[in-house]
């Protein structure tokens, strides 16, 4: 992968995974939030209303569509917490290719169940090693790893995120400031940056995360990648967001294109899943409802007479889960 | 309202009310079911995405965008169980109109506290005596009643989101075969088929309601327009669709244009909420989920190979019923 970091993502990558993408990811709506501050405007991107509910769609349907012949004939590994798992599954069962996914021990169950109903081979991994022993398992079988976060072609299709943020709010009127984007690996906001310094380069990009799991928010301030151990980033409700550290791609991509990132406490994540429910009819998982829980929590310190944009990533939660959040 | 009754809806009048709604409804997205029958792909029309949580926002704003500005300054009066109430008050404030609502007494208290907080005037009166009610109210303050749904603007309206999912199924690559609607006063079904017709005339078009208030399919059947008792309509957990009967004029359009109407048990209803909750991730209240309820009910009547399309009309589902639907 060195020869692939010595660039960023542009917009261009960007714009050709849009093409990829088409007729297999929704181009989901950006929705107007009447219940926000009205003060700070908040426009909501609904990922959640993917086929497989959640972004990640985007970036597996990108990275897959590059293979090559003889790449797809042998198939795939993806390692995943679950909403790149489904993602990969869903993608490969749509381009007819072989799919082997590695789920940490520990994911939430709702997301493996689903992966296997997608017709991939699914093996549990301890969470600490899942990434060595996805390298293992693709390197015994000859299949092509799609990481769920630290790959040009997966940060490219997340990247389509921006693109349609840029066009929707052109459409409807809507002067962007500033994009909140949950951040777990980093894929995320890598790719909705590196649209919007294209398309937006004005606006601030804000990347949010749990307190239990703000990895990034140290690196950034700091300037030092740091990687959290799992023991303290799987305290965090937001399962999709327990990465221990941002990629190092994804980490350049950072470090050149985000503003700044905020982290959120628990409270404030259920919180969000709830307005999220009951205000915008959305069922949100918790590392879904991040970015809204960083608005909500964080407002005294967003300028207002700004409009801001929140990413709503992912509604893959467990009904026992958000029953309880919800309460 | 007898010489506006002469003439059904057209195709002109619904694109008419599209330009007047853009920039305040939404245009909600069309979204396939990968959970569906593979033999009957699904789609659905997210209406619960409306910034007042369902489709009435469209016919509201449409009729008071129709109002001569000496109508504009007295105000408008409107009676509705709840979503209506909501829509007429948010489009009222955001034309500066003075808004009355008359809210029939046992309605779900979340609507009640919505109306309000959009700064409507809100009056409690007798379930069955809620439309004389209005209709005095109206008299007195020298108001325009906006009716819930047998009002050609309404009808108009609501047509668009008719006029949506045929532009949507075509940029998306999709062949509309069946559209289940849900029916309470019958204003949807009738604007969706008076757009229908002229957009996609071979589509059939098809009503759901609630077995306790299946008084348009008994119209329909019978050829006979039919109220059912208060007592009985009130019994459905569907608190949108329990109008005792269709309008006179939205009737006519059933009749011209609408090929069969399908009840579903409650039990149905409260399956199809759990469904689009963990499934396709939208918070829907029982009204707003009962085409759904429809097609899943009725699977095995509905023909396969042909392609559905279930309007999804709302979500303001209050959170304490909520939580015990899904539960």
């Amino acid at each position: 992968m060195t020869d692939r970091t010595t660039e960023l993502v542009g917009y261009p990558d960007v714009a050709a995974a849009a093409g990829r993408i088409a007729g297999i990811a929704v181009r989901t709506p950006l929705l107007p939030c009447p219940w926000a501050d009205p003060d700070r405007p908040l426009w909501i991107k609904a990922e959640c209303l993917q086929p497989t509910g959640a972004f990640k769609i985007r970036g597996a349907v990108n990275a897959l569509a590059c293979l090559s012949p003889e790449q797809r004939e042998r198939g795939v590994v993806a390692v995943s917490s679950g909403n790149h798992a489904q993602a990969v599954a869903y993608a490969a069962a749509r381009f007819g290719i072989p799919a082997l996914i590695a789920i940490p021990e520990g994911s939430a169950p709702n997301k493996v169940a689903a992966t296997e109903a997608l017709g991939a081979e699914v093996v549990r991994v301890p969470a600490a090693e899942r990434e060595q022993a996805a390298r293992s398992l693709a390197a015994e079988r000859g299949r092509t790893l799609v990481h769920p976060f630290d790959d040009p072609r997966v940060i490219a299709g997340q990247g389509t995120v921006g693109m349609e943020i840029a066009a929707q709010a052109a459409e409807q009127g809507v002067t962007v400031d500033t994009v909140l984007v949950p951040v777990g690996g980093g894929g995320l906001i890598s790719g909705i940056a590196a649209a919007l310094d294209e398309l937006i380069p004005e606006a601030t990009v804000l990347g949010v995360e749990p307190e239990f799991a703000a990895d990034a928010q140290q690196s950034l301030r700091t300037g030092t990648r740091t990687a959290w151990p799992v023991e303290d980033t799987w305290r965090t409700i937001a399962d999709a967001l327990r990465a221990s550290s941002v990629g190092e791609l994804t980490w350049r991509h950072i470090q050149a294109l985000v503003d700044d990132i905020l982290a959120v406490p628990e409270d404030a994540i259920r919180f969000a899943v709830r307005v999220l429910a009951f205000q915008s009819h959305l069922v949100v998982e918790p590392g879904g409802a991040t970015a809204v829980a960083g608005y909500l929590a964080h407002r005294a310190e967003l300028p207002p007479g700004r409009t801001y944009v929140a990413v709503v990533s992912g509604g893959n939660v467990d009904a026992d889960i958000y029953l309880d959040l919800l309460d």
